[in-house]
């Protein structure tokens, strides 16, 4: 296991089964009380630093709550890019050199840059620093501990993820969650990944490249991706990431933003008709928060019994729970 | 008592005679070093998640800080607005449901509208949920924390609420806090109310018509208020809620501001005159913050000893230590 | 040792002695895992307020994360100026006020405006209020505990203050580090001091009328700054305050900006050329951020082993940690 938490690609067959064991333990011993008052004793003393420089509410909030309920002491700043030295031309190299200063047992980081994260982690190699770090979004880059609740989801629905058939659909461009999730299942066997999305937002060639890499077979689809969907044992949907579509005009931003909801809202949501073709053993995922406004995923569709999207959220505590556990504990 | 805290209305007399023995006894404890630590074993292993989605100093410290002084565990977010996924489009009942699945005991929350709150609640009553839902302000709509401290700081200092006459001034209309203890001081024997404020800020007819209801007396007037000043057990006066006093053309809007708060304070001001109108015996409160630039309470006005606004705002962090203990422990 | 940490004046030489002695016995205690578990309960159920009303990562970073090592609670809110009662108009001595009534050990405030801090000292002590007062930072006014940590550093690198050569340098108008440092210097003895900047930027009267009166021997120098540098054991170097530089029009301001960056960048910069003029046990400081637009200290310098940044960064958080307990414990 590495010291860092940074790309998916990086954890392996073991520890992603080692991982998913500790967040089905940790899941049950919430459930009671007795058993969730030993839960405070596993970071007990630790100290957990969580700097975000893009806004979250999830993925936050889940780091937060569950360190406190591993009984980790945490000290969090939600918008580090507007209070914090940023605003005076400070190098994040220098933050991040700066909180290894303060001796946190772990650094959870989401940083606006791709690649940010790695040389974090580069840097406090070189200084052999002890405190882990960890990705928990690097702007359009990746997004590791969601892949890991997102496979954990999977496991833990579906009892297996070799074999499994996953269709991606909405914006593959823009979200880092299906780039993440895609680099994990390349390490399992005989899945097949089906990639649904308009043109303008199809998966980019780095992660097919990927897959190819990895012999992980996939489909790009577009408006017809709706035949596809009875050979699923996933669907996993996603939000237009529309602050990430940015153009110096600002007319010509708002058009494009509109044009791409519109597509979205006409051809790539998931209601009752998609829900209708599914397997009656499938299951209906999706990285949270819904856009309310494209409601990519129905009201309907939400309420259907093989929507898991809030069980997929609170998979997110666990899994990381679990990995601050392992980083901290071995 | 009711699972969730939503509405001033639905405390109990007997709830309110509880929550206000716990308070007392919280506060005797608090100045004593040796039974202050005892304090910390109520809410020990406990985890609070306090959201706000508006500004606030006073109710958000007073809740942490009074959960800390229990001994329990604070993830906080204070400006939830910006930072969290509100800001992709994302439903508060989708908030509320994905926090729901990290587990924390109590969930407090202020949101910018009206009725959120109870809309949260059925919720998580609907999905079997454990974790006790706080409305720290709606809005326009209820602040029943606020109501709580409130009618506390009347009991402690004028021995019962029941037979207390009452003025309340200011901006009725927009001030939740006078909304909900108007709404919980309709549940005492002959209380009377006055007030006070000019017409287009003057009380709902919603609030009148439960005070009817529950045949609480009460009487309305203008600038002539001074009249009655020495009749009165208790004056609570209010700031000029400017913030919610929106127009879509910026100038009227300003204009209408600025003639509201001309009006405060030529005629609605407590000052050193209004103070000599007043009972030896009687108190003045205010919920705080006042405007400093109105000076609604002048500086005089907040030097007199019958001014108790600080007592009040203390009163606040037992108030709801008291009501946090409750909900967890009974 | 006065009950508020409000100027650096105010540190006495028996204070600094034994606060410096703190700091290093709480570094080391860091470094052992067994030792570092005792530290937590020195502040165990002690409870921290930590307001800050101007951004900053270092230094509340921290007071939070000291505080934690020591075991103690933290309430932190990193953006008081916005989410707090202050847009609602509310005075600084009420929010002190109300932050008293719930009685938090230590109150530790950054503010916008010079003098805040001693009137809030001021106010807490006419009420008799337990809780200590900690200014972290009033605007251009003072930064006590920045003092602290960079004599805690000459103290530690050079063996002793006494008979210290220091040149400070970049902007010493707007920098309150170099005020607060040059207060704290004063109480030395033979301490020379070669303030080096822009004629614009130069440090204030005030200062140089305050180490005449205590006797401390100063030279003031431009461009020429060079020349000194072989005699200095330790050079402080500081970034351009460029958000102090505020002008009503916004061209005018923009301008000045430029021009002042353009005059740090060409004349005040500490490169290769600089180091090499410096003595090879002397050490280069700067309380940091760095500029990374200006780089004040280039990328070289800040690599040199003569830098001891980091390490000043660092001894922010001993020292701070040695502060709070000396004000709770004794």
């Amino acid at each position: 296991m590495k010291r860092h938490v940074i790309r998916s690609q990086d954890f392996t067959p073991e520890f992603l089964a080692r991982i998913f064991d500790r967040a089905d333990q940790f899941r049950r011993m919430m459930e009671h009380p007795a058993e969730s008052k030993k839960l405070k004793k596993r970071l007990k003393g630790r100290l957990i630093n969580v700097l975000f420089y893009e806004p979250s509410t999830r993925t936050m909030a889940s780091f937060v709550d569950g360190a406190h309920h591993l009984g980790a002491t945490v000290f969090c700043t939600a918008d580090a890019g507007l209070t914090s030295s940023t605003v005076k031309g400070e190098t994040f190299a220098h933050t991040i050199r700066m909180f290894n200063g303060y001796r946190p047992d772990v650094l959870v980081v989401r940083h606006k840059e791709e690649g940010r994260l790695a040389e974090g982690a580069l840097l406090l190699n070189k200084i052999g620093s002890r405190t882990h770090l960890i990705n928990a979004g690097d702007g359009p880059g990746q997004h590791p501990t969601q892949a890991l609740l997102d496979v954990y989801t999977l496991h833990q629905q579906l009892g297996s993820v070799d074999g499994v058939k996953i269709m991606m659909g909405g914006d593959l461009l823009n979200g880092r969650t299906v780039r993440s999730l895609a680099y994990l299942l390349s390490k399992y066997k005989d899945v097949h990944i089906t990639f649904a999305a308009p043109k303008q937002l199809q998966i980019g060639s780095d992660i097919l490249r990927h897959l190819d890499e990895h012999c992980t077979e996939y489909t790009c689809v577009g408006e017809d991706f709706r035949n596809l969907l009875p050979a699923q044992h996933a669907v996993y949907w996603t939000r237009l990431q529309l602050e990430r579509i940015v153009h110096e005009d600002i007319e010509t931003q708002k058009k494009q933003r509109e044009e791409l909801a519109r597509i979205q809202k006409d051809c790539f949501c998931i209601d009752a008709a998609e829900m209708a073709l599914m397997r009656p053993d499938a299951i209906l995922m999706h990285p949270l928060p819904i856009n309310n406004e494209v409601r990519e995923i129905s009201l309907v569709a939400e309420d259907d019994p093989r929507c898991v999207i809030f069980l997929q959220a609170e998979n997110g505590m666990y899994v990381r729970m679990a990995l601050l556990d392992m980083l901290v504990n071995g």
